[in-house]
């Protein structure tokens, strides 16, 4: 398949990236020796101030804005928190983000309510909290779009196009993909997104938000919180899932296959009119 | 698909509970009305005697082999550690894992390293000292065997034909499933079965563990510290889980598809006897 960078893209993966990917050689069904590529992952920890949050395994792209990303969607920096610096040691594979007042992180981190199942260290009580009163913008969501969307980011060069196992996001404006990035775990991706989104004062509103990974609880509630309003994925949904996007009104549109999908929340937003 | 159930399953998924998938309506890409099921999600908070360790998110069926398996895989319950009993509420949406004697959880918690990308909670380190002199017995993989197991597995009622958007895991013998867990979590799946292996005592050296999900890190290591010497899955490697995997000689095979498959692994146990 041939693949095309669309000229939107302002960041993408690099799938040729030494740092990136591994040649290893191994056998396959019949016992013959195959080469492959597949995705580095290693560890990163992330730092606020000084004290250590978490350690996140990633592929090692983006560094600063997963971290910044991380704690901006945990809550543990907040919009009116100044961010004065994030420093990135590739020896000791931490990254601090530093802020001009201390937050009031350690209260958050002494009752964590630490959830599994693809997630951590979310404080999901305080998630919860965060979506009362939220309401998001009524962006209008053209099917046409996409259909235009899917397809470009499908052709676009990629480490899943390369090595596979690994999960990405893009943030997206009408049929144009913005930004788009790749890690080990979907929230991981998501988590850079929004570093980036932090970093480059990108407005959320008028975005759509396009994941691989399941439309799960978690993944509504990060995109709902990061104030996009359409959150769009290949893969399917939980039911609870699927209430809270009712519930705070978000559009959210999975089992895209081809030019098929499934929406269960927020159908308003959308103007039919695929070819 | 016609769907049959192995006779050699001892447990497995159960898609016709009402309590497992919910049946919601959305419209399609046309904006007709569409009908379909979707996996339920639901919070579970585990405690180990007086302590609140972690909430999972899970479609709530066998919580309290959760609750055991993730501890035990966690470090927290270990062989020697008597369990008591495991209380389960289903109104709190508790579950309580009591011991004998009180384990040294504490330190542990207070030193945990959390881990991100679709892992949580994982004492990371501790993880990785218990890997050290570990050695994991040459029991043989017939390819013969993993084709009529792949089969089997595929066939078998499951809420992922249900209602898709879910991660399973297998344990077998030979060509024989014998416990079959599912779960959003790719990890909670495995932790259950870890649960109902502590449960059954059951001997992991002669078993192959499969799984729907990927080969990173985390989930050979978490393979490996079962005692399971094989491990099979449909998805793709990461190059660190590939290389944890070759340090303890686990056999690790991916990307499976019909008769396909990469072996980056412990290619030592196999036995080329595809038919």
């Amino acid at each position: 398949m041939s693949t095309q960078t669309p000229s939107t893209l302002r960041v993408a993966p690099d799938p040729s990236s030494p740092r990136l990917t591994r040649a290893v050689t191994g056998v396959d069904q019949t016992g013959a020796s195959i080469g492959l590529r597949v995705v580095e992952e290693r560890p990163l920890t992330i730092y606020l101030n000084s004290r250590e949050i978490v350690t996140a395994m990633t592929i090692g792209d983006h560094p600063e804005w997963l971290a910044l990303g991380f704690l901006v969607n945990q809550g543990m920096v907040r919009a009116a928190d100044e961010v004065t610096g994030i420093d990135y040691d590739e020896e000791l594979e931490t990254v601090v983000v530093r802020t001009a007042v201390e937050t009031d992180h350690e209260a958050k981190l002494a009752r964590a309510t630490r959830t599994s199942g693809c997630a951590v260290g979310t404080v999901f009580g305080d998630m919860m909290e965060g979506l009362e009163g939220l309401t998001l913008p009524p962006t209008p969501l053209h099917v046409r779009d996409l259909n235009a969307l899917s397809s470009a980011i499908n052709r676009t060069p990629s480490l899943y196009l390369e090595a596979g196992a690994i999960h990405g996001t893009c943030l997206c404006r009408g049929p144009d993909p913005l930004a788009y990035f790749e890690d080990v775990g979907r929230h991981n991706a998501v988590d850079k997104l929004a570093g980036w989104m932090r970093d480059t004062g990108t407005d959320p509103a008028d975005k759509t938000l396009y994941t691989t990974g399941r439309l799960t609880s978690e993944m509504v509630i990060k995109c709902a919180l990061m104030g996009v309003p359409i959150l769009v994925s290949r893969s399917g949904f939980t039911a609870w899932g699927v209430e809270i996007a009712r519930q705070v009104g978000l559009t959210v549109i999975g089992r895209m296959k081809g030019s098929r999908f499934v929406c269960l929340s927020g159908e308003g937003r959308v103007i039919w009119d695929a070819e």
